[in-house]
């Protein structure tokens, strides 16, 4: 009776406050959800059954699933692994799969998930359907204080975008395998696709090529991927259904190839790994045969290790330099008519395009490859913008988005999510919109390492995996942030580290000792945004500490977001917040003293002594603020002038972090001025 | 000033209380220090050289000494990476090899380090023992509230036993690399230098077999080392001047070898992989030539793909049922006069050795190998006791230790400590100890899985690594404690896991709440000791969820050691300590009300609603025994028959954990009766 009326309590509080029923804890959102009534409840016995005539991956997947549901309950269910035997109607769960599906662009992902209060069918046409519905199945599970469920409901769910994809920058610091293993897993259990490798850069190229040994040997430092591992990640990824599509960055960003292979670029050796952060002069020389016969070597290689039908071949920021300088390469545009280095680099990606259509391979680069000489089966990735988005959908040419998913610029999550590929105001045709396949999220990583990559990934990550899959009109900001810490949280299970590698980096900064201090700092402070990290004085490199305050902060400080918001329904009325926001300012304020305490006993902290002070300072001014609110008083003069010197020196970076709590405190006391 | 006053505060500290300068935080323990005076500060401008003839190996090991200074410091160092052509005489640090290391037994790994307050010198006679040498160096950084610096000092270091091992079963519950790989960097940080890997089971063999490919197609529910990952694991471990002993456990625990070749076995099939823990039938048939074939070619490929000198033949726990069962079987004994089991084993291992000869190795097992006509060059594993390990010595046998090193069975750290290969009152004579090689701690991997392997693995294995380096008087418990807590910090930099997972694991166990009450509770409590966690009416199997608060729970509960101590000291005289006591039991008392809302929200964690019902009540009793004491009252008959009820209902175990603070309470109970 107890657990019955508790339901009733449920499904209230879920219809009136903490659930929409049109997202539950779905993200991301799909298509079309019923939600009805009762619930499906996990027992001891739970067990699954597939059927029909799925690739045979979808086993080991649905143990996993069944894994997953067994760790969260700590249910021991009777079941060990899956196989082609597994076909019982008794099953608690059934999965019906039409056809094994085709890890490939345009392949269908489509599914129907439908649960009663006695059983479970999910049905798809291709067993990637089904892994899709298998991850939603996991985002249902809920529970009362005494029982595991399923809400009763029926979805019919399929993505928006074909190509929803995540890119990581193994280059400019690499990231071994089992990073790229757990954020594989990661992107399945958000309906990612595309898993875009970045492999070669100035800093280093990273995979073993047999062809030109010297390439890993000289060009590495010997962090570089195994062709064994390469197919151990390529298998992995196709056992989640999803695409992996390697970048080989040509014909600039190319330093670390030339340390063994001076004689391709456009100036005379030797070269060196580059060590530092930028846009650099080495450049492969496109008006010698020799070039081309090695590439040609050279992705006869890599067409065969890799099998998506796209090649990567970057194409972005050639600066020129090496080739205005080169006498030769001058001389060769004059005789062949050739104007500017758009064209010679136009000239070149017609060759690569050449050989990779000759191995049976189709070409996708950044903005820069676009040119009217190109096929029309290249895919564009728009790091400009929508715009030139819309133009290359014009002319006929497909074309991903990834302009306003860099998510190394640590820029808030609500500014990832409302971008779309095809915004709603798009002036493109129907049939112009097929074009836009989808987009990209991108993970360079000059600020990067194994030990913080996914805190810069997650969990804004799968806030535009929704962008990519839901439909256009998905668009509640604060739904999304509900449903994001819910996601944050299960992507745990599947190994990311972003939650915990924080806690063991404050641990670290305090030399082991006592981390709360510290910690409600840094839940209020961001590393600073776009590029302005190397405006401070420090001068980075690839071999530098990435283990300090700044790297350890993440963006979208949850705490912050969550005191501008309170802040802004307080200005709006909701006096009744007065007392959190009391509360808030009282711990902040108190904060310093003990941090303090703490600085005092790890030198590498204490240049981010100057934020506490000014969030101790800060606090009291709001504090100062509200209590004037609330005797209806006007402040003084110097209050005023003291209140406005300090929002300005609040507003300071400090060790490259800065306070996100100040634009809500200038809030408060704008509205004390008034 | 304020620098120099801290640090003559600090010398003060130093000597007199909190370190003991024959050991810092060094542990293992060196074999000699002599402590200066002043420090070496570590600056911006830090940099290291290597000198003479190591391996080159040693390039990378010191590039990531450097990069783990750096981490921890914040210090932007200039040096990229240590080459062969990091040879200045100017480096803060000097590092000098006279000859390149073998990964082998007995090779040489001393050290002296020499740290002046403007040069570290590091000289061995092998790279090894500079490895080892650097993982002392990194262990000597301290700081006060403005830099870092190691303490001026002299260090003559050399192992007591060879052979320092520790045994991972990646058979019972599968362990992906990325585990094997950050255990092995933890193992060198505490100069452990024996990977035993145990890679066969009755529940799985997880080896890449290209000879019988059916072993692990069939054998291993798809999760095995490919000969690629074990090349990258050798590698992995040879960088670290680890040895890597394979282990593949014949006659018996062989079931998942038999479910691809039935033919084997000494009872018909069909076998299908065990999924239950204990002693099973399936038993090699050694009787027949089809079985010497057969390993014949196996060995061929395992002693070429593994490269020490030893490989592990297991051969424990061979119940017998199934040659008792088998008619030819009894026949051959009878024909050829071999009267026991035993014997029988003897004739099995005999062959076995054979062909391990041919392959050019050398056989090692567990003691039921040690029979008188075996080759002397055999290793004897003693799971048995010192006295076997004796016994083999005296008749000419090399033996290593691990009885009592079973990690598996949650047993607290001294006692591992404590347990010596060559105890002080060992009757064998100098020659004989020579035989005994060393230990190995043995991670039995029933109730384990990668997310909490390391938190049985370590921080106890920290302890067991310095009874097999350090001199045998290096025996002070408080002291190692006191040093393991810092170890056990640092490990987390090498990406051990048992702190960050413990964190997580009670995060899922909440459901992401607030982790506090659970975590107050979990600090205390133990999973059952030994094999008892078989006896609670859950049946486990290989695919359980291994996600309850047991497995979160880790052994020797450091705030449960901590309490029991200071219940000691208090006892014997240290009245001050009351007030910490207090402060203890009241925080347990009121623990509960707040736990018991989690547990609401949460089914999983109701199991242990006992547990903290328990700790209340203990507190409660502990609190008024205080009391009582203070008040120099006697208890009056109705308490003393409540208290000793309940103490006797604290001593369950509930969700298969027990409360380890009940000893405590029990003693403070007995004093006041007295």
């Amino acid at each position: 009776m107890k657990r019955l009326l508790y339901f009733a309590l449920f499904i209230l509080i879920l219809v009136s406050t903490t659930m929409t029923p049109q997202t539950l804890n779905l993200l991301p959102v799909p298509e079309k959800i019923t939600l009805g009534e009762g619930n499906f409840v996990l027992t001891h016995s739970f067990d699954i059954s597939i059927k029909g005539n799925p690739d045979k991956r979808i086993y080991p997947y649905a143990t996993r699933v069944l894994r997953r549901l067994s760790g969260r309950t700590g249910l021991f269910f009777p079941q060990d692994f899956l196989t082609e035997k597994s076909i019982e109607d008794t099953a608690d769960c059934i999965i019906s799969v039409e056809q094994p599906g085709k890890v490939l662009l345009n392949e269908d992902e489509s599914y129907s998930l439908q649960v009663f209060s006695n059983k479970i069918l999910l049905k798809s046409k291709t067993d990637l359907g089904a892994m899709r519905g298998m991850e939603t199945l996991l985002q249902l599970l809920q529970n009362d204080d005494s029982a595991y469920f399923l809400p009763v409901v029926s979805i019919d769910d399929k993505p928006r975008f074909p190509w929803r994809g995540l890119m990581i920058d193994a280059c400019r610091h690499f990231m071994p395998v089992e990073v790229i293993k757990r954020n594989l897993d990661a992107m399945a259990a958000v309906k990612l696709n595309v898993f875009h490798w970045h492999l070669s850069e100035d800093q280093g190229f990273r995979v073993e090529c047999k062809t030109f040994p010297k390439l890993h040997q000289l060009g590495s430092d010997g962090m570089f991927y195994t062709h064994a591992q390469i197919k151990e990640i390529l298998a992995y990824a196709e056992d989640r259904g999803i695409r992996v599509i390697p970048e080989f960055d040509i014909p600039g960003h190319s330093t670390s190839w030339f340390v063994g292979y001076p004689e391709l670029a456009s100036a005379p050796g030797p070269y060196t790994i580059e060590r530092r952060w930028g846009v650099f002069d080495p450049t492969f020389n496109p008006t010698i045969e020799e070039t081309y016969k090695f590439f040609d070597a050279f992705f006869k290689e890599m067409c065969e290790l890799f099998p998506d039908e796209y090649m990567h071949i970057g194409g972005d920021e050639n600066n020129g330099k090496q080739w205005n300088q080169n006498e030769k390469i001058q001389a060769f545009m004059k005789e062949n008519g050739i104007k500017s280095n758009h064209d010679l680099q136009t000239l070149f990606n017609k060759r690569i395009s050449a050989i990779l259509t000759k191995y049976g391979k189709k070409m996708i680069g950044w903005d820069e490859i676009l040119q009217p000489e190109l096929p029309k089966n290249i895919v564009i990735q728009s790091w400009r913008g929508t715009e030139a988005l819309a133009k290359a959908a014009q002319q006929g040419y497909m074309g991903i988005l990834s302009n306003g998913y860099y998510i190394d610029l640590i820029q808030p999550t609500d500014y990832h999510y409302l971008n779309d590929p095809v915004p709603a105001d798009s002036k493109l045709s129907d049939d112009e919109k097929k074009f836009v396949l989808g987009g990209e999220a991108t993970m360079w990583a000059e600020f990067v390492v194994p030990e913080n990559v996914d805190s810069r990934i997650w969990p804004r990550t799968a806030a535009i995996a929704e962008r990519f899959w839901s439909p256009q009109n998905v668009r509640d900001v604060d739904d999304m942030y509900r449903r994001l810490d819910r996601v944050n949280f299960q992507l745990e299970e599947l190994g990311i580290t972003n939650t915990k590698n924080q806690e063991m980096m404050l641990r670290r900064l305090t030399n082991n000792g006592d981390c709360t201090a510290l910690n409600i700092l840094v839940d209020v402070i961001e590393p600073v945004k776009i590029y302005t990290r190397h405006n401070y004085g420090v001068k980075y490199y690839s071999y530098s500490p990435y283990t300090r305050v700044v790297d350890a902060a993440v963006p979208d400080a949850p705490e912050a977001r969550k005191f501008r918001k309170l802040v802004d329904e307080f200005l709006n009325g909701k006096k009744e917040l007065k007392n959190k926001i009391t509360a808030q300012l009282t711990l902040w304020r108190n904060n310093h003293e003990k941090l303090a305490k703490t600085i005092n006993l790890s030198p590498i902290i204490k240049e981010i002594e100057p934020l506490s002070l000014n969030l101790k300072l800060l606090s009291e001014a709001g504090l100062e603020t509200l209590s004037l609110l609330d005797k209806k008083q006007k402040p003084k003069e110097d209050w005023i002038k003291a209140t406005d010197k300090l929002l300005l020196e609040a507003k300071k970076s400090y060790g490259q972090t800065e306070l996100m709590i100040v634009s809500a405190v200038e809030k408060l006391v704008n509205e004390v001025k008034k």
